[in-house]
């Protein structure tokens, strides 16, 4: 079997690696050159815009599949005629915009902080005044790693946020005081079967996630296992779905779907029976999904802005190294290290090995 | 850091999949356009002779390893006047040669069963005649799966033997009569770090490994890595070594070395902390090694000649596919199956698997 991915980085690299020893061929469609995951399985290089490319990309494969959901949805149509698209343009479409992503959580029952559609500078200066400043201002589209969000401490900061989110559509959400942040990964394929992994308890910075924890038994898996079961199957949804979530003492409130493998799951790599790379790679092509359990207690970190000195993390106990062989960026995530059975001392050699670059 | 492999098999391809996660790049040369790992990573095809070609493959790397001894030494000295080559050509030449091995091992003071260089049909003959029917007649040179090997009957076949072995330079070595084969894998760096995997329990059928367990704690741990021990240090070695012994009732006896990750290795994947793969590329590169102790019980089963049916693989709890994309061919290695936390029921399906097809 041959899958095409379109995107090429580290996700991409992450489903190629999970997905040769299960003999399938890859085929990764970037426009950038120095995509890291370039150099696994067939790559080409062109614009997403180029159909004559994405023609000649969509035939090569039996299923093509995305690491990256602001794929523009007319190129998920577009290869769609040729070959079927797991997760569906449709899916993807929702979850590319907040506006239409909470219709879908509030039709579902799913709790989800109050929002409210933005469409002018106007209606912004007026959600302000009305909701005084616990607000989070987002654009609708194009959002990760916490671009293209503000939070809104006075209403006169509405027109000067406006103007720095660039006078888009935008969404105003009620700012919620959470006890930590969760996130549940489930693979659904085709025949409808599903597997959930433990929920993550994760920690931001800045909008960018910085640590992720596989938490066995919490108390709101369930909960959070029936909410991602309602948007997997309106959706009728194909691969890995990540689901994030405010825990608010106990209540989950939805924050967003990423319609994709997910970097709170990277810790399922060496942490779980079955990874979600290997799990997404089985659900796109309907083969029958793995175990989702853990086989060892894991806590994720990623590597951001700069790689800690390689031999001290390789000598950490536990501690295994992923490299994305990217250029160093301020703010870009280059790489992840998790730690399997994370004692105090364990963890606190590995922080050590992250902070003092 | 970039390796180049020379081979590009399926241990090349497992190689490459433990090193890319840790931000290696690989070049990969071979002479078949269809071999396996030809995807992954930079790839040359190429005659082994071509010299040029090792130029142009050497000078793009920063140090070549192999998956296959029975490289040329002279392809080896070659590449080696460019950049470091581990193992080195000296360990390789020796294990290509089983005369030479075992008289390494007399060196070093490692049991292995008695053995007699033979050069004509007329010593064969002589040696049969002397020592009856207790024989095992291996051809000196580029055995391997037992190829080039013959069991001695009957004094009588000696010169259909010496015919049906190509008639070259033999040993013949007493059959042992062993309680079970087992393997040792170890793993040292430039720097002198080693690491000892726990001894796999191996079966092999018409001289071709079909499973391999890795055993903790078992009796002959110590031991096995005495031996192993020996060898590293006399030979210098870089990268990872397998020694293979009969265990005759306690005793060690060895019958021979690989320099290279290993068949009966192939459970380290999921089954050790580190895998023997991604201690070969930090050993060779001179980073620290990884834990090599296990995170769970695995048995490994070798898939010959053709592939079992895939979704029942998938199904059985614990089972991983390796499938390494080459085309069927009777006696092929086309594939292993990692078992973890192998119950007898597990075991049975996965052995109804491998042998309905």
């Amino acid at each position: 079997m041959k899958v095409g991915i379109l995107g090429a980085g580290q996700l991409g690299r992450m489903l190629a690696l999970a997905g040769i020893p299960l003999g399938v061929d890859f085929v990764l469609y970037d426009s950038s050159p120095d995509a890291c995951a370039a150099n696994i399985g067939e790559f080409i290089c062109a614009d997403f815009n180029d159909k004559n490319k994405l023609t000649e990309f969509a035939k090569k494969v039996d299923v093509v599949t995305l690491e990256w959901e602001n794929i523009p949805l007319s190129v998920l149509e577009h290869v769609a005629q040729y070959v079927p698209v797991y997760p569906s343009p449709r899916a993807v479409q929702i979850a590319q915009e907040r506006l239409q992503e909470k219709t879908l959580f509030t039709k579902l029952g799913i709790p989800t902080p109050t929002y409210y559609a933005i469409e002018s500078a106007d209606e912004l200066m007026a959600t302000a005044i009305a909701h005084a400043d616990h607000l989070v201002i987002k654009s609708r589209r194009f959002g990760y790693d916490g671009k293209g969000q503000a939070r809104l401490s006075h209403a006169d900061d509405a027109g000067n946020i406006w103007t720095d989110l660039g006078g888009v559509p935008l969404i105003a959400e009620q700012f919620v005081k959470f006890t930590r942040e969760v996130s549940i990964i489930a693979a659904r394929n085709p025949s409808g079967e599903v597997r959930y992994y433990p929920i993550a308890q994760n920690v931001h910075s800045n909008g960018i996630l910085m640590q992720s924890r596989a938490v066995v038994n919490d108390p709101l898996q369930h909960k959070a296992e029936d909410y991602i079961t309602r948007v997997l199957n309106e959706l009728d949804y194909v691969g890995v779905l990540a689901f994030e979530f405010f825990d608010c003492a106990g209540e989950l409130y939805a924050n967003e779907i990423a319609p994709r493998v997910h970097n709170s799951g990277h810790w399922s790599i060496e942490g779980a029976v079955t990874s979600q790379f290997e799990n997404h790679i089985r659900a796109i092509l309907n083969w029958p999904l793995g175990d989702t359990t853990t086989r060892v207690d894991a806590i994720m970190y990623n590597l951001i802005g700069s790689m800690p000195n390689r031999d001290e993390v390789l000598t950490v106990c536990g501690a295994h190294l992923h490299d994305y062989g990217k250029e160093t960026r301020p703010g870009r995530k280059l790489g992840h290290i998790t730690l399997c059975n994370p004692s105090p001392e364990r963890m606190q050699l590995i922080e050590a090995t992250i902070h003092n670059v």
